[in-house]
């Protein structure tokens, strides 16, 4: 699949033109010659011989746009001006902005919500600290840690070249629960001491949400987290992934009249997300897995497994393969009914896909480029779906980090339990109805409004139901029967 | 000094009386003679025998709030509903909130803020890391860092009882300077662990404004940090406090008509706060000034200096008092032209006032109670001022953080010089003209619109001229010639 053109590389040049009949048709020709789309042209200014023309283009990627740039420079009294680039004009100065809720006009107002006034505050939550959640931030704010080691598909940037992405995530989080979430960029990749840096701030937050921390140290440091802290703590890029694909699954096996408990399971990927993947199948039912990495099929008698230097590997030995299965990915999908792929790209082959069984799903979520070209794919399977967003059946964490952490957040939860993952895959996936459901249609898109409500709910009911969160609503803490700070 | 009713002791009492003519009338003079302020009246909702109204009034504190609903509830058939407290009404969910500043509307703007989009942003930083200042929040974010030791005068309060203060102050941040701060309460007191915890948080922010950490904890923390990062650290217990004090002071001597390097300065007081007015005074000129604190004057022959347990007594010993003062405060302050007090309330006595020089200036800054009633102390010195903002000449640090910041992170500091911190005090000194000056007006109000703007151009100045930082314009992060992310 060669890159098409993409909003993602859309780029304005402002040029002059010599003000003759068909000289801006001339260049939008030029453009689309070299490759570019044109989606937009403004004249922006105009004389008796010349015109200036702000024109917006898709484009393949940078060199793609200067290349265009000095195509059109060719143009027969042409005179190219600035050339903007939108995705970093998007970016200046930053995506998020601290707004004060309070309005600060008069010293009246500076009394009320600083000195003298606010200690009054503080003592309340001195005598009675889950008053916090009612009388601070704590109530709604979610730090997005990362160490920088794992962003996106570009691996260990470091903590500063992240902070683009955790703002993004923190973008997404307001956009689609009402979250406020801040970045919290990591000057350090030490399992340890990122333990106790996220341990040392948490007091107030309302969540935890890892981000792009590298395995296998996501997975301690989560572990660990969750059983330190009295807060839920959530690494997306496991668990996150895991209930989309959970749900995207529940949905591709109803298309295709299949159960999780009967289909023959491949997954390809032993990494964070993999294994997150894993064990949420296992805990909703699925039974006939077999996991591959690089190495082939991971199965009891494989050196890593007997060496012990992998106790992930060995676990996933022990938790999976029941029949035996050895050799490569290749051999394990023969027959298969479903391929799952958070692996690297171009790893299977149009034959590998045919070996599987009829109405096979495939699930080829490497990114950005998938394990098989999707298009290949459907020859055979019968559902496919992947993680990028010009193909149908898109798994995007964003139909779930928000709705989990706003249901979280509404229940108080102090942890983030199997319950809650599978309560969250189950209802993402009942947000397509039995009509809507087909081979092209088993998630939602991420902007359909219920998702994140839905998801929210779910996950709400499920804290309470397992009974780990107090009551929702928390005491009084002014605690006197006549002055109440009345909602 | 009684305390008298406050804005930060507003409550609004909701309550249904009889239609009668002189109901409304008689309940407020109970008010008024219950000693509460009455300050709004609503009638929400009126019937053919009963009104219901909404009384808005100051109290003295929550007590003397319930001692007035007591009083108003004999009044012949009223019924008392709801009491509202103001304050915590205006808490209720925290003071902060996060927004995004891109719309996500659309799948592509989703494509631009975040991936694929923002992986070219991330590997701009990647390659110059410089960047991020540009195309990131860290252009523009102050952590606001506590351990909840020493909050406002309720000392150690905890990490999380702290966090309204800390969201005030993030508040004051982006009112008077529009910088976005964000609270940052941290769940240790351990000075090592303080110090790796905030190194580690570092790369999203600009700066870091250490609050209410006690001393002397907080002078180790700040040197080391100010030394290890790369951001300006400020304290601004210490250092907004002492820039005040010295804008405060160069205005009170003009008015009196003396020198800073002439007059004897007596300081009560060698916590964080005194320590750093100290060290500014001497930094600003001041040649004759002398230290108390609870055990009488700080001098070379006393117990704790020659001991060497206290290296910070040791450090006045060495730095103050070259005449050799000994005894009590009030032994010192005889003849002295200055008195500047950040100690203990009513330490003084209106004698001790008497004694000092003619034309004497006292700063009796404890808080919320004053070494000496200014009304007292009026009596004999020339200018007064406190750190309330019931009287008049309020040593605010609302004057300086925020401008301060603002400069420093104009100009890119990476750090907090000396230099910066006087260009600041005579920069807000200076807001103060000649004409406006007198001895209530030695400082101006924090609504003053042009404090904030005149102390960080100054600061940024400062920065500019000592070349600690690099020069304002950035390099471009796309660093191509002809496609350029133009702002």
């Amino acid at each position: 699949m060669p890159a098409a053109p993409s909003i993602a590389n859309s780029v304005t040049v402002r040029l002059e033109l010599p003000a003759r009949p068909t000289a801006v048709s001339e260049m939008t020709s030029l453009i689309e010659k070299a490759g570019g789309v044109v989606t937009g042209l403004d004249v922006t200014g105009s004389g008796q011989t010349r015109l200036r023309v702000d024109v917006t283009m898709l484009t393949r990627d940078p060199d793609h746009a200067e290349e265009i740039v000095e195509t059109v420079r060719t143009l027969d009294g042409v005179e190219i001006g600035k050339v903007s680039d939108r995705t970093f004009l998007l970016h200046l100065g930053g995506k998020l902005t601290v707004e004060s809720k309070v309005p600060i006009r008069t010293r009246d107002d500076l009394s009320l919500i600083y000195t003298p006034g606010v200690a009054r505050v503080c003592l309340a939550i001195a005598r009675n600290p889950e008053d916090a959640r009612r009388l601070t931030i704590k109530r709604n704010t979610v730090a997005v840690v990362t160490d920088g080691t794992a962003v996106l598909g570009l691996g260990d940037i470091g903590p500063l070249a992240a902070l683009p992405v955790m703002e993004g995530k923190a973008a997404l989080f307001k956009r689609f629960a009402d979250i406020d979430a801040f970045p919290i960029c990591l000057d350090t990749t030490d399992t340890e001491e990122i333990i106790r840096t996220v341990k040392a701030i948490a007091p107030g937050f309302a969540g935890i949400n890892l981000e792009d921390i590298s395995a296998p140290r996501c997975f301690e440091i989560e572990a660990r987290l969750r059983e330190e802290l009295d807060i839920p703590v959530f690494h997306d890029d496991q668990h996150g992934t895991a209930i989309v694909a959970l749900a995207a699954l529940r949905n591709a096996l109803r298309v295709v009249g299949k159960r999780l408990e009967d289909v023959r399971l491949v997954m390809s990927g032993a990494g964070a997300a993999g294994t997150a993947i894993l064990k949420l199948f296992l805990e909703a039912g699925a039974q006939h897995v077999v996991v591959a990495d690089v190495d082939g099929v991971v199965h009891r008698g494989r050196a890593d497994v007997l060496s012990g230097d992998h106790p992930n590997h060995a676990w996933i030995a022990e938790h999976t393969n029941r029949d035996g299965v050895t050799g490569t990915l290749s051999d394990a999908l023969r027959g298969a009914d479903v391929f799952l792929g958070v692996s690297a790209p171009n790893i299977l082959t149009e034959a590998d896909i045919a070996s599987m069984a009829p109405d096979s799903v495939v699930f080829a979520m490497a990114n950005p480029t998938p394990e098989i070209d999707p298009e290949l794919a459907a020859r055979h399977a019968a559902v496919v779906a992947t993680g990028r967003s010009d193909f149908a059946n898109q798994i995007n964490n964003v139909l779930v980090f928000p709705g989990v952490f706003r249901g979280l957040i509404d229940a108080a939860s102090k942890h983030v339990t199997m319950e809650v993952l599978l309560a969250a895959a189950d209802a993402l996936a009942d947000v397509v109805s039995d009509e809507e459901r087909n081979a092209t249609y088993i998630i939602p898109s991420v902007f359909h409004p219920d998702v994140s409500t839905v998801v929210a709910e779910a996950v709400r009911k499920a804290v309470l139901a397992a009974g780990t969160a107090p009551a929702p609503e928390l005491p009084d803490p002014s605690a006197r029967p006549a002055v109440d700070p009345v909602g």
